[in-house]
């Protein structure tokens, strides 16, 4: 049984999600964030309060792009490209591209912009991070231009990835530089059931913090 | 034949180090750092003018911790931990943790430390980010402190992943604040005979740039 920590809208997102894609069975502990804040026995689990944490058995993984990649080969197979597989490296690579380039500087966008103690903001900080998430989302667009998913013709975890960063950028504004393609792809991925199942989930639990 | 486009010092160093460790024949193109202004036709490869960027026949990758994934089945099989395999989770996260939450707050750094004309530096985000790397050095730490690697008491591609994060430390001046397990591993890994031919492979193709 895969037991998911989650915070609503975090990182963790991706994969409630993936689980909701691969009708898995799942326990969802929901947090209010920050979980060091509000949460500090989960600390005991994961000492640097970071979610999300997923368990299975006696694994424990700590990095939501681990948990996509530890978890596409499951359901019919479809989301995962497999080792040997042509188009294997490029399908990681993806995976990755979704969280440290499109989420990394939105997220340290947010720090500076909105999380941090007003006298710690660093309004230019900012700004330039929302134009270096505009600037690397080129990649995927170039893609998007001439494909409907990222990889393989076929939604995969990595859409998982990157649809979690267009989310993110939704929520800072900075999906109003959206490049021209991911107008359609986020209409795609937005309508998907186990999107909108994985929103219900979290909305089912939406913790008062 | 694998290509592995590089810059000396940048994460290609980790993709360099594995090819090593494998003992892969690989093709390695040195550029000075940054691409898109000393070597404006890798563009056309690579759009983002990031490196490392890795080729091998019609397979193509842009992260390093992808490649990382990518290639550590290789060679007698020792630096992966297998899909199935009691810690294969935990391996793919220590494998970004790398990237996401050592690497990336040490570029993040040098961003607005050093990379960036005078004018549009942010000392107090360089402090703040060096502050960042510390704290999640505490994750890695904690495991160190009872296992000489990371992962299954054995090197792994983990290690190269985090070790990478460790060698752009000791460039931040960072590593005066290590957390006490990262010097003694630091003393393994930098007597690795593949990390010391790695930097003997970088050292001979050092551009002028």
């Amino acid at each position: 049984m895969i037991t998911l920590y989650h915070c609503p809208g975090a990182r963790s997102f991706r994969v409630l999600w993936m689980l909701e894609e691969l009708k898995l069975d799942y326990r969802l502990e929901t947090m209010a964030f920050p979980p060091r804040v509000h949460a500090p026995d989960y600390l005991r689990l994961n000492p640097l309060g970071t979610v999300p944490l997923m368990t299975e058995g006696e694994e424990t993984l700590f990095d939501s792009a681990a948990m996509l990649i530890y978890l596409a080969p499951r359901g019919d197979g479809s989301l995962a490209l497999k080792p040997g597989e042509h188009g294997y490296g490029d399908w990681l690579s993806w995976i990755i591209y979704g969280e440290a380039d499109l989420t990394m500087p939105l997220a340290t966008m947010l720090r500076y912009g909105t999380f941090l103690p007003e006298h710690k903001r660093q309004p230019a900080v900012a700004a330039d991070q929302a134009g270096l998430f505009i600037e690397r989302a080129a990649r995927a667009a170039e893609r998007l231009k001439s494909a409907p998913y990222l990889c393989a013709d076929r939604f995969t975890a990595a859409d998982i990835s990157v649809g979690y960063a267009l989310l993110l950028s939704r929520f800072t504004g900075t999906h109003k530089q959206w490049p021209e393609p991911f107008n359609d792809y986020w209409a795609r991925l937005k309508e998907r059931p186990a999107f909108l199942a994985a929103q219900a989930a979290q909305a089912a639990q939406m913790p008062a913090g």
